[in-house]
C-alpha cells in the first residue's frame, strides 16, 4: 500500500514537493487556503513528469494519488509524514505547525521547508516537538537534490535521521546541519551574492543579464561540479590550499564588495530589477523558461552522471536503488513471446538536423533492450561474463521524434552455448507504429580473459525456457536481410 | 602563417592561455622569471588538449608553437596582442605594461588578467594607454568562456571591442562593462560567496565539505545554466519579479550573512581550511582533481549545448565558427579512394558496463561520417534535401576504449538518382586496428514534403565524380553480408 504523506502549502515549493512525492509513488494529502491548490500542484506535476522522463529510464513507482484538504489538520491526520511550506512568516509556519502536530501520530514527523527562519522558533509552540526538523529544499524541488536538514533546541536527533533517510528515497542529497543559523548554509551563500547582485544593478554597473552572464559563462559552470573550497584548492596549483588562502586572502580586506550595506529597494529600484528583467526573459513566457530551466538541469545531472561525480552520483545512486526495489529488472515473465523488456523516451538531445532522432538512438535503445535481456536471463552486467555484439542490422521504417514514448520487443531466433541472435522490433507508443528493427548476434564472452567462451549453465536455462516459449512465433519478415542495390 | 602573441606570467592563468592560444593556432612568446615556464605551460597545454579531444569534433587550427622568451620587451616586440597574467600585485603589472607597451608595435592591444584592479591604474605608465583594457578570464582558462573586457578612463572604445573580437575567435564569451569598478562584476560576486563562505569555516557552522555541497548539490546546478536573476524570475512563478522582490525583499534585512566583517585569516583558520580541504580531497592528487574537474566541465558544455543554450550555445558558435574557417570540412580530396572524411576520439561517457565503447557509439561515429560525406558531395545539412539511412548492418572486429583517436575510411558502393550505397571501416589511430565496418544504404529525402525524391543534378555529378573514383577497389569482405547462425 502507498505511504501518505501531507503537505501543507501548495507555491513553487510546496508544488513541487507534491510532484516529487507524487513521482515517488507516494500519496499526498494537501492542504493550502489558496482556492487553486489542485491546479497549481498539476501544473508543477506536468513539469515534474516531463523532466522525469528524461531524467532517467529507472522504474519509479506507480505514481501516488493527489488529494486536496481543508485543514492543516486533515492533511496531517494519519499520513507518515508531514511537510510545511507556507510563506515565510513566522507566525503562519509556527500556527500550521502546531496545527499539524496536534493532528498528526505521535512519532511523525513534521518538517518545514523555510529558507532560513529557526527551527528552535518554529518548533516553540508544537505537541512533542521533538520530531520537527527544517527539511529545506531548492526550487525546482522535484529535480534538485540538496535539502538542508537542520533541527532546533527540542529536535531529537533520531528526527534528523529520519527525515534524511526519507528524502533519500526522493532521490535527494540530504546536507544534515550541525547548528541552527538564521538561513542555514545555502542560503547564506545565496544571500551573500543576491545582496551584492542587487548593489551592482542599483549602482548602474551592470544589467540583471550582464550579472547572469557573469556567473552563468564563468563561475556557475564550475558550481555545477565543484564548491569554491575545492575549485579554489585546485586553482592554488600544486602548493595547496594554504597557498591559495595566503595569495588571495589579501584581497579580502579590499572594496571589492558592497559588504557593509544591504541595498535600499526604493521603487526606482524595483522598476529598474523589472524592467531589464523583462528585457531578459526576452518574451518567453514562464512555462517555457521553466522547460529550458528543467532540460538544462536534467542534462547537466545527466553530463556529471557519466563521471559518477556530484549531483551525477546521487542520481545513480538513486537508480540504483530504484532498480533494486524493482519486483524484476524488466517486469517480464520468462515465457512471453516475443519478450516486452524495455521502454525509453526521446531525450530533445537525441535530435539531428533532420529533425528526428540520430540514426545511432536507435541502436543505443536497441543496446538497452539487449542489456535488458541478459538481466533478465540472470547475467550479472559488470560481472566477468558477458556478451558482447559481433553483428547488427538495423532497418528504419519510422522517425522517433522528441518526448516520444517507445518500447521495445524482442524474439530469440536461435541460440547455442556460446550464441544468442536475437530480434528487436522498436514501437511508438500510441500508434504501435513499428520505427525500427534490429536482428543481432551476440557472442558470450569471458570478460577477464576476453575470451570466447561457454555460458554458465543457470543462463543457458533461462535462455531455453525462452527458445522454447518463442518456438511457434514466425520469423520475422526482415530477419536475415543483407543490403544491396538492385 | 600563423598569428603570434604575447604573454606575461605563466601561472595557472597565463598557462591557461598559452594553451587556449595554442590549441587555436597562434604562436606564443612566453615569459615568466620563473625558471620553468615552459614545464608549466606544457601541463597546462596537456589537460588542454585532452579537455579539447573531448569537447568537439569540430576542425581547429593546427597548434601553435610555444617560444620562452627572456622579458617582457622580448614578449612584446612584433606580436599581435599581448596578455599580462602576472600575480595580483598593481606595481609589479604597472611594470610589465609599461616595458611591453615600449616593445610593442602601436596599435597592438595589450591586456590584464587582473582579478580586480583597476584598468585606470594599471595603463598609468603606459605608452599609448587607449590600448590597453583588462581582460579577465576564469580557470580554467582554456573551458571556461567567460572573460570580462573593462576599459580604463584612458582606453579607447575600439580597444574593447577589438580585446572581445579576439576572445571570441578563441570561443570566448566577453562581457564588455560599462564601468570600471573594483574587482569588476563576477569577482564581487565570488568575493561576497566566498567571504560569507569562510565565516561559516570560521564560526565552525559547517566544513568546507559541507559548505561546497550547499552549493553543488543546489544553486551550484542552477548557476551552470541560468543566473541568479532569471532563476528567481521564475522562481517568482507568473506573478514575476516585482512579486518576487516584494516577497524576499524583506530578507535582504535579516542577518542571514555575515556582511558586517572581514574574516580575519588566523593561523588557526588557515589551519582548519587547509585541514578540511585536505580531506574533502580524499588523497586525489591536484592532476586528478584538474582532470576530473575537466572531464565535469566538458560534459556540462556539452549538455548545454544540446539546448543551445548559455555556455553550450558559446560552443556551439564557436563550432560553426571553426567549421566555416577551416578549408573543407572534410579535407578529403573529391577523388580519394577511399575517402577518409572523419576522425572522432573516444569520450568516457561512451564507455559502457564492459569497459569499451557502447555499440551505439560505434554507430554514431559512422553517422557522423555519414554526415562527412553528406556535406563533401556539397549537402547542406538541415536544409530541404537531405539522405536518411535506411538500412545498416554493422560487424564488430575489435574495442574502442577511452581516449583512444579513430578514424574512418568510406567507399562508395552504389547508388542511383535516390540512393547511395556506402561501406565505411572504423580504425584505431596507431597499431591501424579495424575495429568495426558499417554497410548503410541512404535514401534522399525531400524534408519539407517528408518524400523520397531525387537528389539535385550538382550533388549527383559529385556522387559520379566519387563513383568514379572508387569503381576499381575492391569490394569489401563483409558488404553483403546476412546474420544467421549455422
Amino acid at each position: 500500500m502507498a505511504e501518505t504523506v501531507g503537505l501543507l502549502g501548495c507555491g513553487v515549493i510546496g508544488g513541487g514537493w507534491a510532484a516529487r512525492f507524487l513521482l515517488h509513488g507516494f500519496d499526498v494529502r494537501l492542504y493550502d487556503p489558496a482556492s487553486d491548490a489542485e491546479g497549481l500542484a498539476g501544473e508543477v506535476l506536468e513539469n515534474a513528469r516531463r523532466a522525469y522522463r528524461r531524467l532517467t529510464l529507472a522504474p519509479l513507482p506507480a505514481e501516488g494519488s493527489l488529494t486536496v484538504v481543508a485543514s492543516a489538520e486533515e492533511a496531517a491526520a494519519g499520513v507518515a509524514f508531514v511537510q510545511e511550506s507556507a510563506p515565510e512568516r513566522e507566525e503562519l509556519k509556527r500556527e500550521l505547525l502546531a496545527a499539524a502536530s496536534r493532528a498528526a501520530g505521535p512519532d511523525v514527523v513534521i518538517a518545514s521547508s523555510t529558507s532560513g527562519l529557526l527551527p528552535s522558533h518554529l518548533q516553540a509552540d508544537m505537541e512533542r516537538p521533538e520530531r520537527f526538523t527544517v527539511g529545506h529544499p531548492f526550487n525546482p524541488v522535484y529535480l534538485l537534490p540538496l535539502v538542508e536538514v537542520c533541527g532546533g533546541e527540542r529536535t531529537a536527533p533520531e528526527t534528523l535521521e529520519r527525515a534524511a533517510a526519507l528524502y533519500r528515497r526522493l532521490g535527494m542529497r540530504p546536507l544534515v546541519l550541525r547548528r541552527e543559523v538564521d538561513a542555514f548554509v545555502a542560503d547564506r551563500l545565496l544571500e551573500a551574492l543576491w545582496r551584492e547582485a542587487l548593489w551592482l544593478v542599483a549602482d548602474d554597473v551592470a544589467t540583471v543579464a550582464e550579472v547572469d552572464d557573469a556567473i552563468r559563462f564563468g563561475a556557475g559552470l564550475r558550481w555545477a561540479v565543484m564548491g569554491t573550497f575545492l575549485t579554489y584548492r585546485i586553482a592554488g596549483g600544486t602548493a595547496g590550499m594554504r597557498h591559495f588562502m595566503e595569495q588571495f586572502g589579501p584581497a579580502l580586506a579590499l572594496p571589492w564588495t558592497r559588504l557593509t550595506d544591504v541595498p535600499e529597494l526604493t521603487e526606482e529600484l524595483l522598476d529598474r530589477l523589472v524592467a531589464q528583467s523583462d528585457e531578459q526573459a526576452g518574451g518567453r513566457s514562464l512555462r517555457e523558461l521553466e522547460r529550458l530551466r528543467d532540460d538544462c538541469l536534467v542534462s547537466v545531472m545527466q553530463a556529471l552522471r557519466t563521471h559518477d561525480f556530484g549531483a551525477g552520483a546521487v542520481l545513480a545512486e538513486h537508480e540504483r536503488a530504484l532498480f533494486a526495489a524493482a519486483p524484476d529488472g524488466s517486469g517480464a515473465a520468462a515465457d512471453e513471446a516475443p519478450l516486452r523488456l524495455h521502454t525509453a523516451v526521446v531525450a530533445p538531445e537525441w535530435i539531428d538536423y533532420n529533425g528526428h532522432a540520430h540514426e545511432s538512438r536507435y541502436l543505443q535503445v536497441f543496446g538497452d533492450t539487449t542489456d535488458a535481456l541478459l538481466r533478465h536471463i540472470g547475467l550479472d552486467l559488470g560481472g566477468g561474463s558477458s556478451y558482447y555484439t559481433v553483428e547488427t542490422h538495423l532497418s528504419h521504417l519510422g522517425q522517433a521524434r522528441a518526448e516520444e514514448r517507445l518500447h521495445t520487443t524482442t524474439q530469440l531466433l536461435g541460440h547455442d552455448e556460446k550464441r544468442l541472435h536475437v530480434f528487436h522490433s522498436l514501437y511508438r507508443a500510441g500508434d504501435e507504429a513499428l520505427l525500427a528493427t534490429a536482428e543481432q548476434m551476440l557472442l558470450h564472452v569471458d570478460t577477464r580473459a576476453e575470451r570466447v567462451a561457454p555460458a554458465a549453465p543457470e543462463l543457458l536455462a533461462r535462455v531455453e525456457r525462452i527458445a522454447a516459449a518463442h518456438a511457434d512465433l514466425p520469423r520475422p519478415d526482415r530477419a536475415g536481410r543483407a543490403i544491396g542495390t538492385r
